[in-house]
């Protein structure tokens, strides 16, 4: 299997923490995003959004969507599981994945910003604020729910699949000086999550099309 | 079961449409958008991110995130199913669904274009712009993604979670103005689903807390 991703792509970390901790080994193809190269045809030809990361199979057939692709990896590799069996658990960790998945991450993404550069005028503050406002009503939201469990990671003893979206997202957060000293709760998953290896060799920094960051 | 909706919410009527496929009665309670309900702390104690739908279970845990919730049900009434047994099309009905769950509707969820009002000073145009503008990027996937399909529906000869997703996205659609004859296969798979009882019993207007239309 191949992934196409990109270093900085937090749905890309995602799908890359769900490929270690599952032990999967696939080809990784670079997409360079800040060359626009998510919207050459090559690309748009495996994701007709115009997106990472996309996964292709053996047989040549294309995944997008990183939710979906960890599931799939799930239904098709279960062990380790990333999601529990009892169904009310299931949902809560999926509904928990999906307040990043769906309600942070697009609207924060490069396009929107673009977007909100271009089309409403703002300049890097007014983008910045814009970011961090997003990252931070989710993060309450998780805070809140992360209060009541007494689990070692976020909802469950095992990583799970809110694990591969909370760490991207916590790396998407310091990059728009997001306070994380706000949100205990997910500061102390993320040092679980650092112990392993799964989530050290999928950050952006150590990917093969990393670049030097900029000042 | 208690589903916590309103009856223009398209996540609400995702999770409607979802209920009425698989034949499953739950009350349905109002949590009036326009009063801002969804902030009260009654509400808040449902979910912690202040939005609906949430699927209140008979021993009073809350489910929130309606694609979470959908896959709930399917869990615990697989019959009939919403989502394709083969690993692959299961991943790609998922994966066109997130279009709409993740790509689209966060992007112009009402908390959002209050945002853009107040920070981005941008009046009625620029909200309708904005809001048809991420629709359309989503439906232009999705039309792309459909000519591809020979099936009855979307991706199924079935109706799926995928549908689920279509039908609100093209009600909130037709209220932001996008033209929806760009978009035949979508079309056609709406009257598909307008032949369905689920889908028209789940429509807005006929909800309990239904309220007349502004001209």
């Amino acid at each position: 299997m191949t992934l196409y991703g990109y270093w900085r792509s937090s749905a890309s970390y995602r799908v890359r923490i769900a490929l270690g901790l599952k032990g999967i080994e696939v080809e990784h193809k670079a997409v360079n995003l800040k060359l626009s190269q998510q919207q050459m045809s090559e690309h748009v030809s495996r994701n007709p959004q115009a997106l990472v990361p996309v996964l292709e199979l053996e047989d040549s057939q294309t995944l997008t969507q990183s939710l979906s692709i960890i599931e799939y990896l799930e239904d098709v590799y279960p062990e380790p599981a990333l999601l529990p069996s009892d169904p009310v658990l299931k949902a809560q960790v999926k509904a928990a994945s999906q307040i990043i998945a769906a309600d942070i991450a697009p609207i924060q993404n490069l396009r929107v910003l673009k977007y909100i550069r271009s089309e409403h005028e703002q300049e890097d503050e007014g983008v910045k604020l814009w970011a961090a406002h997003w990252i931070r009503k989710g993060f309450e939201a998780l805070q809140w729910i992360g209060e009541d469990q007494d689990t070692k990671f976020f909802m469950t003893d095992e990583p799970s699949l809110f694990e591969c979206c909370l760490i991207p997202q916590i790396y998407n957060a310091r990059r728009w000086g997001v306070e994380m000293n706000d949100f205990p709760v997910l500061m102390r998953v993320e040092d679980e999550c650092m112990k392993l290896g799964a989530f050290t060799d999928a950050a952006p920094e150590v990917q093969h099309d990393a670049q030097p960051v900029e000042a």
